[in-house]
């Protein structure tokens, strides 16, 4: 069993690989809930709803977001009646709000909901939010606090950002079966996806950090960032508002206390021997996932070196070790 | 001011000939909400959507209900997601319930929802809702007890009907404006709807009755049933379930304790007469509506009769009074 630690868009393509890599009953997936929003009055979960559809085959690849070909008449209609319309919701994806919707005001938890969707739309991989609990990821900006989606997709990250804090984050509880994938997984793998806003969210839920400390399997993180900038998005800047260099080695310091092995692109290969002076296991691969090769081709490798691990003392190695399962190519594609 | 009660689909067509011939400011719609359902864990009001879609321009002609031009992809989303989809909610169509199901979990009530949405969509007649309570038809049949929207839409009004009830009706108040509506109008105009399930809940409410009876201006009601066949839809099976004949007759004796005037079409003037020699005032008029032209020449011949009344012992006479107020056409489609 292999267990991942996600946000939506750089992890969705990271797991796009991985489903090609082993079967997707072997994978349990540990999605960021911190971005979270009602919007319409229904409950959206951005990175849940990506690492669904990316697993069920719906995603859009040319987004990175939402359904393949949707349409957004409804969106044009609330604009139309004057309600706002900065986060796209597509006529097919609005299906997926609406069913999680009416799940939670009957009662059902996220995760409940979650597994729900997922049987519906054939996705045989294991999702489990991070937490039941409302974890709010909140960005403090010059503007005032903003929830990462009026950061992120209403403003576009314009913003000078003070600081981030997930609020709620000490009084959750990981979801059911967070800390057991963790703990028993034969290996924990970080995808590329932001450290602050999409694993950081994960890692403030209570038991979380420790269970990675404690994890049976290695861990190993697959850096978003290539030399001094994020491969997409925000995170360089948010890495930066909390202390940390934007850079391979800001990753490591953000993943400290559990790390056992870090990913970095190839062209970091300076940045990662100062990082292996200092003790971390680190190794290089290409990171930057353009097609549908570079995905499978990422995920193989950070799976050989995070199940094999004779690899640590082979500085820059990119051999990836060989023995993996071959498994039928998107057997997760209803 | 003119007063209407109305039901969605035969109601919205008189409505629509009803705005090209007086100001929409001048009108005040009470209508039906006994149909109201949650769907996909939204509220949906069938016929004030239709009435609204029809005052907006928006409604469709083609189907009678619902957007024109509207799409279905979130429908079939839906569907794969194992959820009903009997009840056709176009993409379109959605924004509506969005945002009505907003509104009234933040609070709202039903008839502010209502101007809310009319004010977004430039509705300028005024839109009441019957109730702001929950008044709900249900339909026994022999395989049990059904909302409206089940027996009408999910199983196409082919069970057999025992009889038709107002559940909530007795504990309802009429919504804020409905009863001085009524009392105050220069008319009362009873739309070609359902006198059983679109009509009916709305004299179900308490006070309704009452007002009707004691209305200032002349309450006329057009039949929707021409020779003994409702022109369209279940009402002549649930007049026969409520123990009314299937005929203008019925029809008069549904509305008998305040109606002033039928308007009955020109194929009934045979039973005209047998109404008349029992002293009710009826007049007959082409109430078959397939075009614009069929749909502003009944409205105008309503309103000359409710309004001038002179014409009541001219039997069979179809010609309108004149004198009515010249307006623009289509003066509500934003």
């Amino acid at each position: 069993m292999i267990c991942v630690l996600t946000g939506g868009t750089g992890g969705a393509k990271f797991v796009d690989g991985l489903r090609q890599v082993i079967p997707p009953e072997e994978i349990t997936l540990i999605v960021n809930t911190g971005d979270d929003l009602l919007w319409w009055g229904l409950y959206v979960s951005p990175d849940i709803d990506s690492i669904t559809y990316v697993l069920s085959g719906l995603l859009s690849r040319e987004r990175g977001w939402g359904v393949k070909g949707d349409t957004f008449l409804c969106l044009q209609a609330m604009g139309q009646l004057g309600e706002p319309t900065w986060f796209h919701t597509g006529d097919r994806d609005l299906a997926m709000h609406l069913l999680r919707s009416r799940l939670l005001a009957e009662g059902k938890t996220l995760s409940d909901a979650t597994t729900m969707i997922c049987d519906k739309l054939g996705v045989k991989a294991r999702i489990l939010p991070m937490s039941d609990s409302r974890v709010e990821t909140r960005v403090d900006t010059p503007s005032g606090e903003l929830s990462f989606e009026e950061y992120f997709v209403q403003r576009w990250y314009q913003d000078p950002v003070n600081s981030v804090r997930f609020a709620g984050a000490s009084d959750a509880e990981p979801a059911p079966g967070v800390l057991e994938a963790i703990l028993s997984a034969d290996a924990v793998l970080i995808a590329p996806s932001n450290p602050i806003t999409s694993i950081g969210p994960i890692l403030s839920v209570p038991g979380v950090r420790e269970a990675l400390r404690g994890a049976r399997g290695k861990v190993a993180a697959v850096s978003p960032i290539v030399g001094n900038a994020a491969v997409a998005g925000p995170a360089g800047i948010l890495m930066t508002a909390q202390g940390l260099p934007c850079s391979i080695a800001g990753v490591a310091k953000a993943y400290e206390d559990f790390l056992d092995l870090l990913i970095c692109d190839t062209r970091d290969a300076r940045a990662a021997d100062a990082l292996r002076a200092n003790g971390l296991r680190v190794q290089c691969a290409q990171t930057i996932m353009r097609s549908a090769e570079d995905k499978t081709a990422l995920a193989r490798t950070v799976l050989s070196y995070a199940l094999g691990g004779l690899l640590a003392d082979e500085p820059n190695s990119e051999k990836p070790l060989s023995g993996l399962p071959a498994v039928p190519a998107a057997a997760d594609q209803p």
